[in-house]
This record gives C-alpha cells, sequence and structure tokens, in this order.
C-alpha cells in the first residue's frame, strides 16, 4: 500500500496532478497565475518567454525524469516497468547506439595532443589510434591557433568552415563560399538568431509546417513574432501542396501579418517525409513570388531510408538549378548539425549554417550578432569538420568508419519499418511510413470516454493518452499537440531509436497496455 | 610601391575607410542605411538587434583579422610588424597560456573510452594517464548516462550540478542546491537568457557599471529594454559608490524607466578591480531596498592578484551574511566559466549559473527556456565539473595540476604588475592597478589634434587611437568606447595575456609608437 501510495504520488506534484483543480502547471497561460512580489516570477517577467511552450522537453519528459528517480530510489518497486524509455527526443546515444569510432579518436587527440606524442612516438598501437586519425588531428592543430582551448573566429573555425563549403559543393556540384558558413553549437542557435533578425513585431509573420518541430514555434512566440500555419497533408504522407502555401500567407496577409520566411524541415520532423526535387523547386518559385526567405532545415539530410525513390535533394541544390531570377534571388538559409544522421553526436552541439543570396550587410549583421556570444564550441565545430569529411577509401580508418556508418544506417531503417508496423497493427491507430528522419507521427482516434477524461484533468486527449502510455509501460513519447495537428486529429510523436534487441518488446509492450486502454475507454 | 598600396589597402573595404565620406560600416545607426528589396538586410530586420552594438569583436578585431590574412598572404612585408597580438579579448590559450593538463587527459578519456580500456590493460603508461584520471573519467561515464555524446538534462548533467553545488558550498560556507545550478556554454548565455526574461519592454532597465563588459549592454538593447548606467568611480581604483546607484535609480525613474536588476561585475572587466566584502554589502543591501535582482559576473574569480588585501568575496556568501529580511528576500543570478581562472579553456564553452531566493516558478521558466536549445555541450559541462573538484593533495595529478596552475596564476600577475608599469610610464596614460581579471583599462589625455583627425574620420578619438595603434604595431586593443567612459575621457583594454618572453617587447614597441604618436598630434 505504501508503495503504490508513492507510485501515484509519483503523479502529483507540480508537474501534473489528478487533482480536480486543474494544476498550475497545466494552464497555457502562466499570465492568469497569482502576482508575487519576486521579481523573477512569471507574472513579472517577459510575456513572450512566458508564453512561449516546448513541448520536447515538456510536461511528459519531467513526468518521466521524475518516474526515474524514483525508480533509482526504489520507491517504484509496484510499477508495471523497469526503467523509462526516452522516445520524446532523437537523443540516440542515450539509447545505446555507438559513437563512430574515427571521430571520437580524433577528438581525443585534439583535446589531449600528448597522446600524439605517445603514438608518433610508438608508446601507443596505431589500433587505437591509426595513422589517419593522427595525420587528422596534426592538421586541425596547425589549423586552429591556440587549439580546442582558445576561442575561435565567431563565426566559426576558418579550417571547419572550409570543409563545410568543399563538402556542399561536393553534395551539390554547385560552389559554396566558406564566408557564408556559420559553424554553430547544434542546428538550433543559428535557426534562432535567422529568426530572431527577422522578427520587428506582431505583425511580422514565420510560415510553419504543422507538425513542425516546436524549436520554431517556441523561437517565433519568444521573438514575439507571429507564427504562420502551413499544414502538411496527412494523406498523402504529410506532402507539402503549395496551394496550402498560398491558402496561409493569403490568411496571413488578411490578418495583417506579412510573412517574412518560409521554415521547411526536410526530411521532416516529426513526420519522415523525404520532399522530391520537384516539390522543393515549387516551393521555391512560391518563395520568389511572394518574398520570402527560405529556412531549410536539412539536419535529418543522411536519414533518409529509401534513396533510390526518395532521395534527399538539398535547397540550396534545387534554388541553384532554378531559372535565372529565382535562384540569384531567392534568400536561403540552410541547417545541418552533427546530432543526427549517423553520428548521433548530440551532446557535443555542433552544426552549420549555410547563408546564400544574403546581402553583405545582413552578413555583417549576423556576424555581429553571433560575436556576442563568441564563439560555439570548438570540440563541436571540429565534429563539423569530421563529420564532412570522413576517411576516405584507402585510408587505414575507412573500413571501420564505414562499418559502423552502414550498420547505424541500416539499423535505423529496419527500426523505422518495425516501428511503423507495429503502431500499424494497433486499433485506431494510422502511421505513415518514415522514409527519413528518426520518429513516426502516428494518428490515434480514441473513444469518447478519453477526450471527457481529459478533459476532466484540464488535458487535450492525446495529452492524456502520452500520460497515461508512460504510467503504464515507462515509455516517453510526445503528444501530437506539441507540434501542432488538424484540429479534433490527434498524433504522438515516437522516436525509433530504442535498441533493436528492446524494440520488439518495446512494441509489444505498447500494443498491449493500448489494446487495455482502448477497451477501457470503450464504455465496456 | 605596389606593397605599400597594398598595405593602405588593407584599411580601405568594408570595415574601414580613410575617405573622406563616412565609410557605412561606421555610422553606428544601421537605419540610417539605404534600404533594399532584399529582406535579410538592415533595413528590413529588427532594429533591436540591428542598432546592438559589441565592440570586443567590432572594427578593431575586424581590421586585425583583414591584416593577418595579408600577413598570410605576403601583402604586407612593409609593415612595421610580422604578427597580430591579439589583447581585444581574454583568450589565453590563443596566447600560448597552455591547458591543465589534468583537465585535458579526463576529457580525452570520457570522449574516446577505449582509452580507459587501454591504461586498465596495461597498453599506455600510466605517465600519459594517471590513475586518478581514469578513476575521474570512469566515474563520470557511470554517472552520464550515454556519455559525452547524448543530449543531458537540459540544466545541465545532475553529476556536474552537483559537483558544483558543492564546489560553492565549500567556497562560501553555505548550502547551495544543484537545482538551482545550470551549466551554460561558458558564463555568457546564462547572462542573456536572465536578461532576456527581465525585459518587457523599453521601460525595464537594467543596471550596467560604467565602464563594462559589452555583453550587458548588446543583451539589453537587443532585448529592446534600457540600459541604466552607473559610473565606476576610477579616481578611487573603480570601486562602485552606492550613491551613485542611488542617483542611476533616481534618474531612471524619473525617465519612466523602472530598473529590474543590478549587473555587477566582480572582479571587474575590463576595470580589474576587486571588491571589499562590506561594499558588497551595502550592493545588496540597496538591491533589497530598491527591489532590484542581482546579476553578479564572478567569471574571475580566480583572478586575484592581491587576495591578502583584497580577496574575492561572492555575492552569495556576502548575502547569506546578511540579516534576515535581506538574506531571504534578495534575488541573485550568479555566474562562472571555465573561460577564465587558470584554466583558460575559452574554446570549450562549459560555465554555471547558481540561482538563489527564486520562485519555483520563475525557476520552471528559466528550465524552459534552457530547453529549447536541448544542453549545452556535454565536453564543456564536465569540463566545469574537473574546475571546481581538482585533483587532492594525494592524487597522482595533484603535484603538476598544482604546479601548473600556480604558474599560470604567478605569470598572470606579474603581467599584470608589469603591463600597468609600462604603461603608467607612458606619456599621458594613467592606469590603475589591475587587482583582479586580466586586462588593463588605462586613461589616455590625447593631444587636440587627434580629436580633429579623428572626428575628419567619423570616428571618437579612442578608436582613431586604437587603431592606428594597430597599424603602427600590429596589436589589437578595444577602445573605451565599446565599454563606457564618463564623457570626455578616453580609454582603451588590453589584456595582459602575451607570453611573458613577448610581453615586454609588445610593451616597448606599443611605447615608442605612442612617443612618436603624441609628438605627431602634438601640432610641432
Amino acid at each position: 500500500m505504501k508503495k503504490l501510495k508513492n507510485y501515484a504520488k509519483a503523479f502529483l506534484p507540480t508537474t501534473i496532478s489528478m487533482a480536480t483543480q486543474p494544476p498550475e502547471s497545466l494552464k497555457t497561460d502562466w499570465l492568469t497565475l497569482p502576482t508575487s512580489d519576486q521579481v523573477f516570477h512569471p507574472s513579472n517577467l517577459n510575456p513572450h518567454l512566458v508564453k512561449m511552450e516546448y513541448a520536447v522537453r515538456g510536461l511528459l519528459v519531467q513526468t518521466a525524469e521524475k518516474l526515474e528517480a524514483q525508480l533509482r530510489r526504489g520507491e517504484l518497486d509496484d510499477a508495471p516497468f523497469d526503467k523509462i524509455v526516452y522516445c520524446n527526443i532523437g537523443n540516440p546515444q542515450a539509447l545505446d547506439d555507438i559513437a563512430l569510432t574515427f571521430i571520437r579518436q580524433v577528438l581525443a587527440l585534439v583535446t589531449y595532443p600528448g597522446l600524439i606524442d605517445a603514438v608518433r612516438g610508438g608508446q601507443i598501437s596505431e589500433e587505437l589510434f591509426p595513422s589517419d586519425t593522427v595525420a587528422r588531428a596534426e592538421d586541425i592543430l596547425a589549423s586552429v591557433p591556440g587549439g580546442v582551448g582558445a576561442y575561435s573566429h565567431s563565426m566559426g573555425i576558418p579550417y571547419v568552415r572550409q570543409k563545410v563549403a568543399q563538402f556542399i559543393e561536393e553534395r551539390d556540384g554547385y560552389p559554396s563560399d566558406p564566408e557564408a558558413i556559420f559553424i554553430t553549437d547544434g542546428a538550433s542557435p543559428g535557426i534562432s538568431t535567422v529568426i530572431q533578425s527577422l522578427i520587428r513585431g506582431p505583425n511580422d509573420g514565420i510560415l510553419l509546417p504543422v507538425p513542425q518541430y516546436p524549436l520554431y514555434s517556441a523561437t517565433v512566440a519568444a521573438c514575439g513574432g507571429t507564427q504562420v500555419d502551413y499544414y502538411l497533408d496527412e494523406a498523402n504522407g504529410w506532402s507539402l501542396d503549395v496551394a496550402e502555401l498560398d491558402r496561409a500567407v493569403t490568411e496571413a496577409k488578411a490578418n495583417g501579418v506579412g510573412p517574412r520566411a518560409l521554415a521547411v524541415i526536410n526530411p521532416g520532423n516529426p513526420t519522415g517525409q523525404v520532399m522530391s526535387a520537384n516539390n522543393i523547386a515549387d516551393v521555391i518559385q512560391f518563395c520568389a513570388d511572394h518574398h520570402l526567405i527560405v529556412l531549410a532545415d536539412e539536419v535529418y539530410q543522411e536519414n533518409v531510408y529509401d534513396p533510390d525513390n526518395k532521395p534527399f535533394v538539398s535547397f540550396k541544390k534545387a534554388l541553384m538549378d532554378s531559372a535565372p531570377g529565382v535562384r540569384d534571388r531567392v534568400e536561403l538559409f540552410s541547417f545541418h548539425s552533427v546530432s543526427k544522421g549517423m553520428l548521433g553526436e548530440c551532446g557535443l552541439r555542433g552544426g552549420y549554417m549555410e547563408a546564400h543570396n544574403i546581402h553583405h550587410d545582413g552578413m555583417a549583421q549576423l556576424y555581429k550578432n553571433v560575436s556576442v556570444s563568441l564563439c560555439s564550441n570548438t570540440i563541436g565545430q571540429l565534429t563539423v569538420g569530421l563529420m564532412v569529411d570522413p576517411p576516405q577509401l584507402g585510408d587505414p580508418s575507412y573500413h571501420l568508419y564505414t562499418k559502423q556508418y552502414r550498420k547505424q544506417y541500416k539499423s535505423l531503417k529496419r527500426r523505422a519499418l518495425a516501428l511503423t508496423d507495429a503502431l500499424n497493427s494497433m486499433e485506431g491507430v494510422s502511421c505513415k511510413p518514415a522514409s527519413g528522419a528518426m520518429y513516426a507521427f502516428p494518428q490515434i482516434t480514441l473513444p469518447a470516454a478519453v477526450a471527457a477524461a481529459a478533459s476532466d484533468l484540464y488535458m487535450s486527449p492525446d495529452t492524456y493518452y502520452c500520460l497515461e502510455l508512460l504510467k503504464g509501460t515507462g515509455v516517453c513519447v510526445v503528444p501530437g499537440s506539441g507540434f501542432g495537428q488538424v484540429d479534433g486529429t490527434y498524433h504522438f510523436r515516437t522516436t525509433f531509436l530504442p535498441p533493436e534487441h528492446e524494440l520488439a518488446k518495446v512494441g509489444e509492450t505498447v500494443a498491449k497496455w493500448h489494446a487495455e486502454f482502448m477497451d477501457k475507454h470503450r464504455g465496456s
């Protein structure tokens, strides 16, 4: 009984309550909270920030963390699970996916250059550090004044920006200018900096897909701008229809909002679709016609699981393929990251942004803005440099790198298929195949009783579903409402990152719980 | 002749021009620039960001970078210097100061855990990795799920936050709560996040010292708030006078601005003063009386060169030493960093923020805000953990760590004295002793002809002086106008970080150039 009480208590404090009064933390508008005479209190803070929401690390995750702490303390022995499975965020290494050895070898050498001398002096075997890792580390240290311990140029280490430009040139077959590359702490800071620059007030709009990765909605809200929704077409595999963009722009303008930029996530997050070259060309033409900057979030460009039929095409390439008048006019920012792909180096925080067709005075502004935080972390920067310039055929590290890379790729692809199949086998669940990225975003059709139960708790039905799922299985996913969805439809986002030997079990557990949940709420 | 032309050309493009027209980049108000039909152009961007200035990486540095590139290309053989000496920013490792070996050893082990097995298996000698570095790395990997490659908790790795809290407790003799610690990418992001939260509009003010580190003025400007200046007293060694705070607050209120927080930099940047416990207590009492949050920037807390007479006292300790009613009421954020002190790990980007007396709903807001950028980089986070928990007496690494630490400390202290002496020996230059930090901020009294020459170039006299110094010696410092100064006075900030064997030569070169500069402008 004591244990049961403890288990129930896990859901009571601050983050979620089963009481009949709406728990404070569930109110979406913090401004209705009681005021306080403390200065740093929501009632006295920047309302844009206070209103901002960020679901990927929101209520579900905070509840999961609380449960995990209780599990560790042995307070939840009666719970129907013995660990939390975090499917809320694309964080592969937290779920046992391994780092690529080459990357880590080079990083260790540049972090502690004494190792280089030891390898060169024969005190450490080449098995631990193949000769190309040492050569690469020496190359880096010769090119980076002060090594990893010094602030770099605010736009990023020139050596890395040069490598990124070469990578883009080889990928797209078009020139890329190192002076137009910013190296960033993951992709997020580049995206925020550009959006922050674009928003002058509430009449400035940014077109965001629905559903979207909530960094976008959070940043637009924090800057006091207006989010202009365009809906992806779930029935057509979450495709992007230019007619829908047109509707969104027309409606925004009728409401006095001027759209300034269009954010596109390709491959999609949370939806996993991969856009065709023709579709991208149409979107670019639309942006030319409506004078919109393109923000192309391409962090999943290596996570493409049907490359023959649905290859990744960059917005930069599609733009360069366009007619004059479009090619030389549409302003484009593209983003990439070391956190996804096969590296999955989330913790190292490395990414880049390429600016194209941006006025030099606009570039000067960006440079100034990023200067205020001095530079992004050098280890993350160097990881970007390694990602875009991996070992080549003939290099001692090539074989292992390629083997690890392919193994990870195949495993992700298998997991994507297995998860989609498992979800589609569940009653009331419909999941489009994920051609890319790391997520499934299934739609769930829930019995009417679920909406009623959720409403009693001041929650949306999908939030209620996800919390019950967490309580019943330990699996943490994020409700669709955190990403946006058509009114009256319900979804959740789950990564397909649990290790393969666990994924089947996770699928079974969820399926069993889901069947019971549906039965319980059917009104039987 | 061709070379001379090249040398002159270094100063022409975009950043600075010797033409009679005001170069666009020297205009302080970008909004007066011609408009553009490109979206990402200053005339169409967020005016708060466009107006924001950031001198530490501004005109002087951009010019220095251009010169350095030309030196590399062999285009400046006629220049009176053969390299650029960057004294514009506290970036010790860029100027040959070395990293502490213990820190780098542990970081290399956690980055490439294969090394741990190799040391344990006897394939690598303990000279390269003493046993305590291996034990520490194992402790870290056991405490950090997914290792360095996984996103951490958004507030930071709990293991690191725990260590920071212990460090603060031992430093101050008062409890510290790990749940009130945020680990950040250097100190800057914590400072910006708090200021961004506090500013709701132009009537919200933040009290900033004059002179100040321009991160503060830049962030207040970017958020659309009002900078409320309080002047440090140069005649009294840049001390902080509460009467001056009172004047600043009264004047701000008369202008309709409500001050919300007081930023204090102790030890001072750019001024190097160290505040006494009594002075800090008075400032805290003032903040209690005026309902102000304290932002205590204590990143130079280990850079204190007269610890017997002017020891570092943290705001947290001084607050806890205060009377009830103050101790339990004044809201405090304190900031620290791995970039300064004896580590100087600027490139790794690690720091922390401690929140004290902050309402739990305010804490929830901060947690949400930092969540949007997922987490700070894990290598920087772990560096924070190592900084606050160095090897102890008896540990194998203790001797080397202590030796390197003391060597760096003594060297910085000697450099501080040598630089101040050298500056004070120059005509018209007066420099207060630096009791702390990494900078000297001398006042320069310039002949009237300098003001006239500067005015012809649409520059302030101190900017003109610094640019001429750069052109004449290759030494890059930052004009006082970038930090703020009493109207009609002129200063510059220089780090004392060049290596000791070069510092004397740098001093001589600057002194010789300065004498010629003064002669030239005396109207002789």
